[in-house]
């Protein structure tokens, strides 16, 4: 028992995934589309990125090929941990091999900041069997940096010289996308020949659109709380005496809640999307709870299971006025407050400071959240991720069923509830075959559009509901998928993050049977992922996916 | 999308459970052994059973068939949940109808409660078709009484007599067993015909004994939970910047944080039954951890796991000490204390009364903790299971650290961690190849033992790290696991809870590893349970057993 991998680490080593046709030939080509641009703020994206916008959009074709060279590419992590980013690695790694035996990867460690410092390492492919199929970031490590003073990206270009470096390939969300189109527009600006080439990665799910239909990992993360999430329902079912909050991860965006809803049929699901849209307040939020565990109990069952994404609190109205008032307090006063004797001085002093329907919400808060809304992180955020928001419902609902108990109603509800956050569980999960394929086949794709000299791109995969046979690999311009947001007050190029959109069919169809899941026992129960199965069992898209290309 | 099954138990609906070769033929006899006795207290035992005390031990064997006679049996699910417990219930209800086609099954509903009230509904093929291979006991739920009192007795005979029954097979732990044992004294002193089986049941692995080899579902529990850690595992190696705290369900035993262990060699686990034998200390414990933080801190490693079997507290000497003390002062003044005006005042009662260290232990918990020690639960015990102590050691842990800092030591630590509770995730997860053969083949056997008129017997199947082929299925007479402990004061006879052996195999070789994977990245990610693919993935029973038996 010295350093060993499990019998399942083992047996997927040999894993190999399936490519879009198009890219298992010896010859791959590229098919230009039409010059491209943004849905909008068009002028302003032209002006910041003179050198790459208006690129077309490119599929790859087999045969017609590009040129047989051998090249220098360098390849980084960024952001949270995604199921599949090694197998990118791979999938880059093989396809430069396969163009050309001499062809070299390096892969800098710890995120962006590697670029900049120049850390890195050649990843070879002795190095890289290691890593295929598995879960996590480890084989170079993640880090959050962003790569946008002047000194960092001229740090980056005189790397990339001395490396004489063809490529770069940045595996991240959205914001290292984004990251990835400012680096390319330098680089080209400056007349650095090395092209970037972003991968869509996030377990949010958040970053997709016409172009990209996921981001690679949130399949295996979502599958993989939806394994949790069904065994917990079962034992619901079995102990019939607890109700389960389960807080998932998703700051953002909801869709990593709504699929899970979706694959495990919970009592409730709370999509901050809804919310924000409707304006609910936190009363409302907890007044429907309170309703179908009133509901429910009535009909003999006194357990169930709540759904909550991270993200909640900050779309719930009356709370978002409330940490933007606190906010504001704190900016002014923060070294005052912070120095108050203890809570009740700081209780005390808010509520002379706070309008009155935020003192309000903020007296109705247990104390521990109270004391984690006066906190500030280092970028002076409230550190909402500190927020239990599962515990916080769990408190308020118990709170005004004891109430309504205290006059006589209710009577048939025995609330008894436990708490799970589920995100570390999932990020590093080896991939599901979807994601293990998908992800492969990203790797491969990134590769020939550095082959094929394109800058300022991300790669994707179409057609992903279908078997990869069919499937359509090729690149987008960034460009395109960017409009402007402000960020810290400042008029910054972004690409849009996905929200769940209310009027789409992963929600529609929640919509119409939450009420049935509700009230009846309609847990589905999806089980582990599995491999070696069944296509069925194991080969099956999100059903986020599903219904989205449906 | 209305009630429907995962893909996954569409594919498992059709698993057909291995059984030990001697029961898959029509003809299947008893071969009895030696008449057994007790390891000890052997005149109590045989006084308080003196119609089942003595029984031969039995081995199920081919051919010299029992009689094919039509039976009415009964079954009934008591304590936690445990992966499999459908399986039994399969295997009952198709050996009964192997035997006999008009034979039927009862399920009674709730626990043991289920058999007083007289409870249940019959249990079809059809019924248990739906069931087959799945998680959780909601075919007829579970329940945590016991049948003790004379008149719970009598109740059980009346039933039992009105519906004719030839057999009760109770699936449950220790506990459980123990009652069918009683139970079964009880009918046949009264000369009740039905015949009581038990089958040894629980995810904390600790009915195990020369008989049973493993109490079902921790194998299925113990692999979900390594699936998770591995997973965190990875993020750890990838994020490398968070250590992860992972509370693991387990109070009386340490076998499935052992187990967990084993499969995923993880920087430290703790062992209730070490910290008990060594009397381990509360400020042992946290040092031990700061100690191994700091070492990793300076190699360069600000990341780790540690498990942490639920019951830990409970077998840390001081704070079993404290425990003790608290409970005695409660006992006395509880009105009192509670009628404190607030924490402070308790606590400034409660140094007036605790002996000086046991006032020193409780000024260093946090206040949650120390609030938490003053509560009493229906039974008058201290609510040990609302003692988050993955909290409890993060906390202290961090305080040592910071402590440490402000005096220049332990510069090289940035310690940032993460608290995780593995337990309802996997007490309902659908039984492995494992589980699911062991239970199917337990619930087979207890029902010849009932069609041998045998009582007072647990079933039991042995040779499990050999292939199913090869695995003997008989019955241990309840009576031979016995021995007398205080319970409330009572001597009591008990089946002896098997707790983690400091000198067997399995805590022998994580005790002579552990500290390599303290310090080094060791971590093996054993994946999610597999249900199609080779055998060594599929098949492998736990690292417990394996040593166990080796």
């Amino acid at each position: 028992m010295g350093l060993q991998i499990s019998p399942l680490q083992q047996a997927r080593a040999g894993y190999r995934p399936n490519l879009p046709k198009a890219l298992r030939g010896g010859s791959i080509g590229v098919a230009f589309g039409a010059p491209t641009e943004p849905a909008s703020d068009r002028e302003e994206i032209r002006r910041l990125f003179p050198n790459t916008y208006g690129q077309p959009a490119v599929t790859l074709v087999a045969g017609d090929g590009l040129q047989a060279a051998p090249l220098k590419v360098g390849v980084v992590l960024s952001g949270g941990q995604a199921p599949g980013g090694h197998n990118v690695i791979a999938g880059v790694l093989d396809a430069l091999k396969a163009a050309h035996p001499e062809s070299r990867l390096f892969g800098f460690l710890k995120g962006p900041a590697g670029i900049i410092k120049g850390k890195g390492r050649e990843l070879t492919p002795e190095l890289v069997d290691a890593y295929r199929n598995t879960g996590g970031f480890d084989m170079i490590m993640s880090g959050r940096d962003k790569i946008e003073k002047p000194e960092e990206l001229a740090a980056c270009k005189k790397h990339f010289a001395e490396m004489g470096l063809d490529g770069l390939v940045i595996i991240g969300g959205d914001d290292s996308n984004t990251n990835a189109a400012v680096l390319a527009e330098y680089l080209k600006t400056e007349g650095c020949p090395t092209c970037v080439v972003g991968v869509p990665k996030t377990i949010d799910g958040d970053m997709k659109n016409e172009q990209i239909e996921a981001s690679f990992g949130f399949d295996t993360a979502a599958k993989t709380y939806s394994e949790l999430i069904g065994n917990i329902a079962r034992d619901a079912t079995s102990a019939v005496k607890y109700w389960h909050f389960v807080r998932l991860m998703g700051r953002a965006a909801s869709h990593v809640t709504l699929e899970c809803a979706l694959q495990t049929h919970p009592n409730i699901a709370l999509i901050s999307e809804e919310a924000q849209a409707r304006g609910t307040t936190l009363e409302q939020i907890v007044n429907y709870i309170v309703e179908v565990v009133v509901r429910r109990a009535e009909a003999g069952r006194n357990y169930g299971v709540v759904l909550v994404p991270e993200g909640l609190v900050e779309f719930i109205s009356d709370f978002r006025v409330l940490i933007d008032e606190v906010s504001a307090i704190l900016g002014a006063d923060e070294r005052y407050i912070h120095g108050l004797p203890d809570h009740s001085e700081r209780l005390q002093y808010l509520n002379t400071r706070l309008t009155a329907e935020s003192a309000r919400v903020y007296g109705t808060l247990p104390r521990d959240i109270q004391e984690v809304l006066l906190r500030r992180d280092s970028h002076g955020n409230v550190p909402l991720s500190q927020v239990e928001t599962e515990r916080l419902l769990i408190d308020l609902v118990s709170d005004r069923i004891r109430l309504l108990q205290s006059r006589g109603q209710a009577e048939a509800v025995k609330f008894s509830a436990l708490s799970h956050f589920f995100g570390y569980e999932g990020r590093c999960a080896a991939p599901s075959n979807f994601d293990a394929d998908y992800t492969y086949s990203l790797g491969f794709a990134a590769a020939q559009l550095v082959r094929a000299r394109l800058t300022g791109y991300t790669a994707n995969v179409r057609n992903m509901t279908k078997p990869a046979d069919e499937w359509v690999a090729g690149g987008t311009p960034v460009t395109m998928m960017l409009n402007l947001e402000r960020r810290k007050g400042v008029l910054t190029p972004v690409i849009k993050k996905a929200l769940v959109d209310l009027g789409g069919r992963p929600f529609t169809e929640f919509a119409e049977r939450r009420d049935r899941w509700a009230i009846g026992d309609e847990y589905v129960f999806p089980g582990p992922i599995q491999y070696f199965g069944p296509s069925e069992v194991c080969d099956a898209p999100s059903i986020t996916l599903a219904l989205e290309k449906a």
